[in-house]
């Protein structure tokens, strides 16, 4: 994250049919980059138009959000698929998300694997490196954002991609880089002034307060914030503000990489 | 169809993971266009790489086969779909299969709706424009493919999209242009002899003779024939041989459209 | 419905996975009946199973409420199914919520179709048929739920089930018994006093008023309210409140047929 | 299995909507129990019902074969399912195939867990719990029918139930009772003689010679046989004849344990 910008993603377009998950109209002016879900785990055609549609009105950069087939688990019950279904999979989606823009004359900015295949592949090499590969197929110039330090970020950049490392600051950090488990005390930040120190910490210092009081060093070139608790989108407004007033200046991430 | 040339297109890619329909790859020889199931009606994301692959190998045009979403019943049972549902369901599907080509710097030929969506598509305006606007937004070079004189192509023509006429080459027609229904006696042919004799009627003659003996003119800018009965590829080869020993070349309808 | 006693029933069970769909426990206290849903159209095997344990904590009689396999629709489409798929899929829905009921020893009470199938059904002999003789043979005790004097009354009679006219309490009628189309104005009442004096039509003149002021007969063997509108659950505490001060009791539709 | 009886069992009603998968009919004379498919890895409401019509006139016992909700992988992926769902998928799909016993007044015989579910609960005591306890609540009578000593025939008997140890008898084991790997050679028996010899031992020796030659002692109350495999109908023709002509009887599972 070159500069005084930050890149605030969030995951959208997870409504399917009669079902409403978050208020995705709600987050549009507090982010830059939106996740879209594809249908596999979340969203269906509709929908996917809908948010793509919402996205280019606000002028939010769309970035796939790719996951396993598995509706009633919402794409987070590890699903042990192959390298090939993984690649097959993946590509699938990005096709599919990607008609979408393309009656728009637009494109996708990034792409961000969802759930169980998002923390599958970020320790996985060969699951990390045939999401990079049908990436790089598709469209060579597409981000591929994953965890800080992940095997996700080292497939993107051996594959040749632009990678994005992605801090997730509403949630607390071990010592070792790993998030702290949602059972734990404390795993989740709900303060958005303790969110915006965190945020400001990761830009200037480039790292953030580790659970345990240590610094932990952690690049940061997108932050994810979620939309689907309540009061998403007024913390996600404050968020904005407050990191605007400490003199940022919210930009998607396909335009630092430019 | 200029000239002596013919397109010869076949519903293909349409096995789903244990299951195996047809015999892509023995087909391939025959056809000049492959219209490929995406997933909805039949296909899934690693049957419609490989027969991607498969047609590429062949020299084969890819088209894209978008159905209803139902797989219980093959895309063969009307779904009461809105136009603003049928345009999000083809641009899906378009963009899902494209994905596939895309990898190999390739691009979708034409597009021929399946079954249930085919059949309303042909009579209702409304379900026709719907197809012929999503496929015009992805992509105007796309061929829309439809039933000789349908609304399909009269959709397509209103849009801008250069069309396809397709004709059933192993179907008994009506005197009024409508297929004889499969109930009805003598509504499949089955004898290679009698098809090429109706495909070469087709196009030196401009139509074929109806069941009940009358000429019926009838466009056909390109011919299906169907992989999925016994005998398929061997029905294929000789129709080809046929074809070509009576002066025919078999060409890809996207050639003669360039 | 014989004596001062009504039956209400709500249609619950309807969220999956990770989608919420009304508020079902805020729903119990006001209802005698629930029509669950049964992985088609909506709910999971999670959901289902939950929800039957709801409704035997508290009290609440437990029906099948079997739909088109169309999620994405919301089983509001109109799929055209044979006779013999409605009957395998009435079979299937009832077989798989039952195992639930089975657990606790408990039964089903009713069975009422959903959406598209409900209203198909209503009005088609054949596919009311299809479902009357898939409920007789699953278990002849069920009572069938449908429209007043529809098809699957008619049907289910035939067929010597038990059946139940349901009326909609909350919806406008045309003098010929038809419901006013959810886009005309009036067609949807929301004041629960509105809705009192009509169920109290109901019950004690055998009949409501009409959208033209036309008094309409309409027996009412069961009274439907719905759980997914906004303060569903305070307009289902009023009803009954007022219900029971004008003299009714709730009592599930199984307990006056027995 | 007492007496010179013996119990062949196969995976049946795999078929789906247009996909055909084996040939049920043909494997009717030669086997005493079908696990039939519930829609969730194979099978369709047509097929299940179409697969207990044909059962039961054939006087084959119906066993249900519960699996992943994983169509595209056939269930055959490992899926990171809690104790809970599972036990709720297997109390559906057990209901499911009930339904269309019932209409005939019959009942289930056996549960056989299929594909990635069965290998995982045979080597995890807690899905291994939550199977059994779903079987047991649903019908304390069915058999439970797992790997010989196996975590799923210990949770079977723990929770009450009788259980039937499975022996594969066209797959070569290793010493310590495990499978051997598809991979290695000689790990599938093609040759009926072969197949007759191992069932045989198992019957009157209470074993069989593993693959390093070695004596590896088995319990055997049901043996599979595959039925989609080529030549599948005269393979289980011919072992039927070779055991009648050796002496034994085959008889369904569920007549010994009574």
């Amino acid at each position: 994250m070159s500069g005084p910008t930050v890149d605030i993603n969030c995951d959208l377009g997870e409504s399917l049919g009669h079902y409403q998950l978050g208020d995705d109209e709600a987050m549009m002016p507090s982010i830059t980059s939106a996740n879209l879900a594809c249908g596999f785990h979340a969203g269906d055609p509709l929908v996917m138009q809908a948010t793509v549609d919402l996205c280019l009105q606000h002028g939010v950069a769309v970035g796939a959000h790719p996951g396993y087939p598995d509706l009633w688990g919402f794409g987070r019950r590890p699903l042990a698929c192959s390298a090939a279904e993984v690649r097959a999979y993946v590509l699938y989606q990005l096709g599919a998300l990607s008609a979408y823009l393309q009656t728009h004359g637009a494109r996708l900015q990034h792409v961000k694997a969802h759930g169980a295949l998002y923390h599958a592949a970020a320790k996985d090499e060969t699951l990390a490196q045939a999401i990079a590969e049908a990436v790089f197929q598709f469209d060579r110039q597409l981000i591929l954002v994953g965890p800080t330090g992940s095997c996700l970020i080292a497939a993107g950049k051996a594959q040749g991609l632009p990678v994005a490392n992605e801090v997730f600051a509403d949630r607390a950090y071990n010592h070792d880089g790993a998030l702290v488990a949602r059972t734990q005390p404390g795993a989740v930040l709900t303060a958005a002034a303790q969110v915006v120190r965190r945020v400001s910490d990761l830009i200037t210092r480039g790292g953030l307060e580790a659970i345990d009081g240590t610094f932990l060093p952690l690049a940061a070139d997108t932050i994810c914030i979620h939309g689907d608790t309540p009061g998403a989108a007024q913390f996600g407004q404050t968020l904005k503000e407050e990191l605007e007033k400490a003199g940022y200046r919210l930009q998607a991430m396909g335009r630092g990489c430019a």
